[in-house]
């Protein structure tokens, strides 16, 4: 039997959202959430090696792996070294550049660029039916695609890591796209943007900031509205806690209890040890925000990843895996402490193969990690916990997630820059008046939905709202187990895609024949 | 009788323009242009002190003048040093937040922003037939918004120049913007956008990155095709020679002769002497370039202001001013020279009040200024002659341009830069597909109108071409003598911007009232 590396576990954990037990004396006592934004799924670049397990390699699509050397400042001229940006290219079904074939482009996000291909199966298998190209750039400071030549350099500090930013790196694909239809005279080709989570934010701003590069976008999952006061704070912890609720309300309520339990266990004499034998943990335990931090990633990824059959996203999971935690948690024998069932629950989450003995805590949550870097910079999604939640109660106090990031990275966040940048109060006023062509994407099921676009904005702009979707399924390859509703949303898709196509096809036959 | 100050001339020298006689042995004998970008007609930062003459304090319009701290770097978490942003600001009409009264806001371009206030009438005019606030927000690294404390250490060299960037500009807006509309509690006032020449194609580009910051855009005279290959290199100075041409056959010729013959009596042995005579100089000619340069520089500006009464924009000029340049080239005694006939002919541009004794040329083409800045980094406008123009033929050469940039800044510039950022290549289907509320208005007889937008590309991004308009003459103040045409120009600019808040109220309404 395995010990779980260090990479499995640091991958699904929420660093950030370590549940900070803040020394508020007596008036908050309850152990609390941290302010840091809420990490999505990926493969994080830091935790190399990654060893893709056997279902994964299937989901390996064909590709050539290239590289295109980057600025590294696109809006400025200062005297900074390049850097090269790996990108994963398919033209086997590419009807090329006389017929106009469309160029699919997959907007990498905060993870090495091969995970994205093998999980986004929906790209690969429309594509020969539109006779598209297919492209996986990857997201620059992941994976490979490292300034200053590595990643410990990359990483070192501020200075180093200051161009790792979100128009940054939609600059990095508008001049890999042109590049690119250049090298192979196909200007005239259009190109459709995808994108999941982080990277559904990015592809939804590249069709508003880059709208002569791509004609439209699939957004899935993208929480483009989970900035400053546009939604309520606590809004994607009351949707996992209701993830829970909804499958059983004994299951919620030993959640919910457990964080007292847990808070007096710790303080007691050998309560690290206890609690480090109980959660069978490899090293002991150091301090109780990590254990907090543990089970709050795997209650929220558990939400993002509640898919409706078997899947190995972030892990190897079975279909409908919260029902699968709650069941252990309620099935145990009568008795049972509420800790010893807590463990019984999350080890569907980390040990659903039985393979580990013992599990490995990440313990270095203020680590340079890109993804806390963005959320230390710009990506500032205030987060908060209600009291009738599966979670202690917590007010979203940006003075201190701005110390955090202080003491992370010495860099100071700029909480308003990416509504100032992207836009997203009065979204639907702003949008009712400009733009076209995107899907917002999202399954209600996934924590990440509240902060997405659930209504349409106007004819082109619209919102596919799935009742019993996760995070990004619609991407997701097709399985035996699909249900209707998915198949209709991926249909759907489909068919908006091929409108946005036919649209571009008449307007330059229009110009054409002019 | 005043010797005109280097600033003076200065400010209208197409220093980038300059005619060099690149040294192609026999192969190309004759004087031939530059390849740099031309300059719009600005009054350069760097040309202080600026005495504003008694007509433009006149134009002063009333406002109070704020500064606003801003980030060096929008782009990027590099840890450098903030400035202030100067912007002048008028509220004497506005309607106020209760009202969703709009804000009318002027994209400062490469000067001092206090004289585009001066010489943007227009919108000073109608602001209170509309209940708007005027704010005129000056350009970073001109006039007083100068990072580093002074412009002596801002124009230091290419790190320091580096953010001197069209995007950071805009970036400067937005968040200008965003900060006043919440210190007035008018997050739901419109904010509409004017700009001309470089400012123009600001406000276009605003409106296109930031449709939830600004509801739509009047975009005067902004020639945002002049990139890459989008128009013919030879557009701009084929309409500034087809302004004199259309004027007089024989003025046109006399023009086209000169080059020559210029050439001719620089060669001499006291050639420089002679033409430093002739033209009136106040110091010895250095070398024919400067000549040249000077020469062309008032044939372009000429062209851009060729407006149809007298007007003081960048020199105290008659009405039609090349008319009048024509006749006194054409109207010199018989026997008359052509180089004496030439001088009669630029005096009308240089010296139409006759204050001045002699010429001081601008000697320092390759001065560290902000606008050669940008086109050595961004702004890469490629310009080129024909054979039937009235200057030396002479090819655009990207290597020579470049070399000059390295040699200037030492800094290299990215000539693709602007079309991927903003696009420009296949205009009309992009934008058809997208984006809304433009206004591309152009007069036929400035040579810049050759690289904007002179058809409509949507019902709602829409061309104004008027045949006998100039340089952004539509954004000037009412005279007495503004002729029928510019008066219609101007009408339907108030309808089109009156509709695009009409439509934006609607929808708030429609929103307010779901």
């Amino acid at each position: 039997m395995a010990t779980p590396s260090l990479a499995t576990p640091l991958a699904l954990s929420l660093l950030h959202l370590l549940l900070v037990f803040l020394c508020h004396s007596s008036a908050s006592p309850n152990p609390r959430l941290s302010n840091r934004t809420p990490r999505f799924p990926a493969r994080s670049s830091l935790t190399t090696p990654q060893l893709l397990t056997q279902q994964q390699q299937h989901q390996q699509y064909r590709y050539e792996t290239r590289y295109f050397e980057q600025q590294l400042d696109h809006f400025s001229f200062a005297d900074l070294p390049t850097f090269r940006q790996r990108y994963l290219i398919n033209t086997e079904y590419w009807a090329g550049p006389a017929r106009m074939g469309p160029i699919f482009f997959y907007c990498g996000n905060e993870g090495e660029i091969q995970w994205f291909a093998a999980n986004t199966g929906f790209v690969w298998e429309i594509a020969p039916r539109f006779g598209a190209m297919v492209v996986f750039p990857e997201h620059r400071y992941y994976g490979e695609s490292m300034p200053y030549g590595s990643i410990d350099e990359a990483y070192k500090n501020a200075t180093t890591l200051a161009h790792l930013t979100a128009e940054q790196a939609l600059a990095d694909f508008a001049i890999l796209i042109t590049d690119l239809k250049k090298n192979l005279s196909a200007e005239a080709c259009p190109v459709v943007l995808f994108g999941g989570s982080y990277g559904g934010m990015l592809a939804a701003w590249m069709r508003l900031k880059y709208p002569h590069i791509a004609i439209g976008a699939l957004a899935s999952s993208a929480p483009v509205l989970q900035f400053e006061d546009i939604v309520p704070p606590e809004t994607f912890y009351d949707i996992v806690s209701n993830s829970f609720r909804r499958e059983s309300t004994s299951c919620f309520n030993t959640i919910r209890e457990s964080w007292g339990i847990l808070e007096s266990e710790g303080q007691k004499n050998d309560g690290l040890l206890q609690l480090t034998k109980t959660f069978r943990l490899c090293r002991k335990l150091g301090s109780m925000d990590d254990l907090y931090n543990w089970l709050e990633s795997a209650y929220s990824y558990l939400a993002m990843v509640n898919y409706p059959y078997p899947a190995n996203f972030m892990m190897p999971l079975p279909g409908d895996p919260i029902k699968e935690v709650c069941r252990k948690i309620d099935n145990c024998p009568n008795g049972t402490s509420v800790l010893d069932r807590l463990f019984a629950g999350v080890s569907v989450y980390y040990n659903y193969t039985g393979e580990f003995d013992c599990f490995q805590l990440d313990d270095d949550p203020h680590g340079l990690d890109g993804w806390n870097w963005q959320a230390c910079t710009e990506m500032v999604m205030p987060m908060s916990t209600k009291q009738d939640s599966m979670f202690p109660a917590s007010d979203y106090n940006y003075t201190s997630y701005q110390l955090d990031c202080w003491n992370s990275f010495r860099v100071k966040p700029r909480p308003k820059w990416i509504t100032t940048e992207f836009g997203g109060h009065d979204f639907k006023t702003a949008l009712k008046m400009f733009g076209s062509n995107i899907i917002f994407s999202n399954g209600l099921l996934d924590p990440w939905s509240g902060g997405s676009v659930l209504d349409d904005v106007s004819d082109s702009i619209v919102a596919l709202v799935t009742e019993k979707g996760a995070h990004h399924l619609d991407l997701r390859a097709v399985t035996a187990e699909d249900p209707d509703w998915l198949l209709e949303q991926r249909e759907s898709e489909i068919k908006l895609i091929r409108g946005w196509l036919h649209d571009y096809y008449d307007k330059k036959q229009a110009f054409f024949a002019m």
